[in-house]
């Protein structure tokens, strides 16, 4: 059994792995921890999981490197940053932080997440946790940075065309995220009257701290990566990212672009490329680790419209985190994570 | 590996078995049907299913009941009666009939369902499939009528004030169910439009087709069954029923109220009864087979209130029917059902 | 044109105070003023009126009282108490406060909300505001208690059959509220996340502090004033509040029951007695000042079952308070308040 | 006093221009027409309508053009170019359709709706009804096409930039809709459990019959007009259009950009320009004829972002409708169309 321990369980991520790990049946869940609300009982702020998990949140301590096989870090960003050296003096176990944190170089961070970083030494050995992409990395990682969410919903959509170096020019992403996405932070824009029956955007004209992230796999995968323009809305759901990327690039024929995702997806469980003219739809994987990918080509325009859904709680923050434990601890990659959309 | 086949797999419920019982440990899921979409991929309706289950609809045929060991019928009213007889005949086959045919005496099926009873001699042998209440009985079935969303709900609330032989006058039983308690079938109330943002009482009056159901079971429980004024609603969620009970009962202590439900329902796994002044919610327990009941003394009034909250689709239907399930063939009652709340 | 301001307009309520009386043909709004917020635009905060409405929130002065002829308090309970006796001593300006601070008598009101009242000379000249029944005693007010959500929906729910002395014994009334009823102020329990697919009963067991003002006003009603037995819910909508009551009542003809509420109501505008087997619903209210009422006998179970459905924020709070101003000055009590539901 | 019939009162958009019409202060509704409920009380359709509108449906009748001033054309595509001829040639009644019919010239019409035009004479003399940049054309027209919902949202974001000649290259448009949008029909789409709590594109790649109408009003605006890439989403609220455009445009000043905005719809009072970091959401409008539009620069891509929101039943069709019959009749533009947002 992998021991394992939650920093910062209280938040939405954080405590979709508590979830997910109390389920998963080659872990053993050690703690959870909240610095506001040590000593609570979990199933009094997560209901749903009343019976299930029987753990109170306890104070974080550095110990926990020690006496654990892995620790999970679900701190808002800036914090895990803060804590990563510490912990990995203390003890041998490996880090998957879902923040922001150790995705990009120090210069980077400081520019587009407003501060410097605390531990520039940690980041260029965590490895960029996008498993389908990165796998024989992660599997010797010490420290993994877990993706964004809307990294995770637009790399995985436009990964086959830049690989094969056909996109050309900008690609515009269009992002709509469930209200889930902005955190369990009380907010003005969380409020239900407020959040429902609506639609929004946010942080619109290239600033959103999620850019240079994605930018970065562009880089990776394209010999001449495209700029991204990036426009996130906040919408009526609980759960979800739907990614609508519209580019030129060098393919006209639906059945090509087709063949194209299935043989760069070949084997990737969670990956579906579904057939012409379905799109996906992010209430057919809410509460799975699965990303639909949908297809269009507009001959009239000259572009080609590539679609992604994912649970940006799952694949987008909590079950990628997992899938990564399970490669780094050699387990099989959907241990744990088969649990299957919500619908209706 | 148990054999199963799901007869009616295109509504909700079906689908929601289709799903367990594609994710059940001892089962091996062989055929399901639907007469309008035979020849149809299951995950083209169903779009959560996409590469879990590859299966497409087939056509309804009574030898089905040769070659499994469990037929699960998913059928409107009426129809399960029709076909029960011949799939008796056709094979060994163990029934569970998740609709209304099997749940009451021929004379009072009429009554409330506005049409004779098409099979008369099977309801005499068919055993009502509300586990926690039923077990040794269902043990044994060869047809369990699985008990309706409603009644579920409210007989699993008030059953242990009525064993206890507490309650002392009507029931008020105001229950208020998600969407999906309507059914896949398309009409003007489940239209988005119209369900969004909404709630309203429906069948008010002593009509709703239930109510002999949840008044048969107060009678095998309580030695004087109290009558039942109940008033069903819809509501603005897919999935849920919440249930409010209020009765005159011989009990003011909340303390004692508490502990006479821990020790009737002692042992129950997807029983949970909350501690005092937390309340169910039907969000805590949506895709689970949990029931949360919650509990309150109204002392100035002489009124106890009792609260609880299932999914219709899980603890209202497949879920309980998978349960059911369980236990006529051996396994642990839970194989197959450990699915935690979607929450948030 | 009535000069009229608006003290505590940040809040839900009294943006809808705002909203109706920006659109009101008599109506002059000369100042709404919020402590927080004193000096930013309205319609920041309120995006829908953007250019409808270009005051600033302004800072509260007891001033307001001499240059206008109403003066709404639209504060959360407690505060009102405490500012109406500087606005009656600083001018003429008739009071209508929609805080629950002048409902209920100096005791009652330290009982069920948990402190001193710090006004109680004032308390005996306020007019309860439920305006189909207590329109002579508005006409003549200074100070107009307008009713709570809750006791506006079950009140008119109540009142023919009460008047009638047709009620026999306890009323028990199931409300559900949409969230808008909790609210603006920022709680775990309105975000998004946790509100959306939901239901859930808050306050049980004969705890709520709108059952005096409900009671009180049984009182007026009935010779034999039956008891309340009171469970108010919160789900999965922004507007609206739905009761259910059940009672024992002497009557069993629903054709006399419709008739009696027709009856009663003649001449009421706002008031909707919806005919046999059609039952009120928030949407159909949603953004109005109707209060639609539906009607059905329980014959089996000896029992009358009577619905409301009304706006919380409209009927229920601002609506009513422009009801009442109407009534006080003499104009047409629909005037400014001709809004129809926003339905689907 | 203008008469006024609606023909085809029973879906979305009839319902609601009933609805403004009955509160329009210089209109008499005098019939409003439905091939199928012929004879039953529109109020027991639309509920909202209960005690404000008394009428029933009438059927369909040439007669009409007749005995009104203006009759609107909610019908179908493909049925008002059939009812057209006979209208016109039955009366003098002004004529303002709501459909595709008349919005394209024949040839195109075929093209993208896949039929022969009907009534290929009467498309010359059509005037396109969006308001805001074709009102000297409107003012003197015997038949107005309604411009559809998207492009309604779709042309008034991109109208300025256009019209600057300023826009350099495709612009993509990525737009999601309420499900109000798709119609009364009854479809799988539509269910509550499957719009509920999702969001999907549709009808991708170039195939969206709204694509040559927004293209047309591009080529009489811009002297070299741009390419559109329309993505259409449908999510989960019941009214509103959200646009989020999408353009490489010669303008690199935030400041400038809402110069140049609020320049061109000075004097339109429907058309609100929001200041900078400030974007546009549906909710704001619901209900209201408004249209809120928002700007933003992406100076790393050097893009332009421009988003707006329209209720898409009214001033994406009842509402600018009707805002077509006061201008021509002459009538305050505004008349009968000064509802406010819902909000919250």
């Amino acid at each position: 059994m992998i021991k394992a321990a939650v920093v910062g369980g209280s938040g939405y991520s954080g405590a979709e792995l508590v979830k997910i790990l109390a389920g998963h049946p080659g872990v053993e869940l050690s703690a959870v921890t909240s610095t506001s609300l040590a000593g609570e009982s979990i199933a009094a702020l997560y209901p749903n999981l009343t019976g299930v998990v029987d753990l109170s949140f306890s104070a974080y301590d550095p110990a926990l490197a020690g006496g654990n096989d892995v620790v999970f870090l679900a701190l808002p960003h800036g914090k895990a940053m803060t804590l990563a050296p510490a912990l990995k003096a203390g003890g041998s176990a490996k880090i998957i932080d879902i923040s922001g944190d150790f995705r990009l170089p120090p210069a980077l961070y400081e520019t587009w997440y407003g501060q410097a970083h605390a531990a520039p030494d940690l980041v260029d050995s965590a490895v960029y946790g996008l498993t389908e992409l990165n796998k024989d990395a992660i599997r010797n990682a010490d420290i993994v940075a877990n993706p964004g969410c809307y990294p995770t919903g637009v790399i995985l959509a436009a990964a086959p065309l830049l690989a094969a170096g056909l996109v050309d020019g900008p690609v515009t992403a269009n992002c709509v995220s469930g209200v889930s996405g902005a955190g369990r932070a009380l907010s003005e824009a969380t409020q239900f009257c407020r959040a429902d029956e609506n639609i929004s955007a946010y942080k619109v004209g290239g600033v959103h701290q999620h850019i240079p992230e994605i930018e970065q796999m562009f880089s990776r995968l394209a010999p001449e990566p495209p700029k991204l323009v990036f426009t996130p809305h906040l919408s009526s759901f609980s759960r979800g990212i739907y990614t609508t990327l519209t580019m030129a690039a060098g393919i006209s024929s639906l059945a090509a672009l087709n063949h194209l995702y299935k043989e760069f997806y070949a084997g990737k469980d969670f990956i579906k490329i579904l057939p012409a003219g379905i799109y996906p739809a992010v209430k057919s994987v809410a509460g799975s680790n699965y990303c639909q990918i949908g297809l269009a080509v507009d001959a009239r325009a000259g572009q080609v419209i590539v679609m992604s859904a994912i649970d940006n709680l799952v694949k987008g923050a909590a079950g990628q985190a997992v899938q990564n434990m399970n490669v780094m601890f050699g387990l099989d990659e959907t241990a744990g994570l088969m649990q299957v959309g919500l619908f209706p």
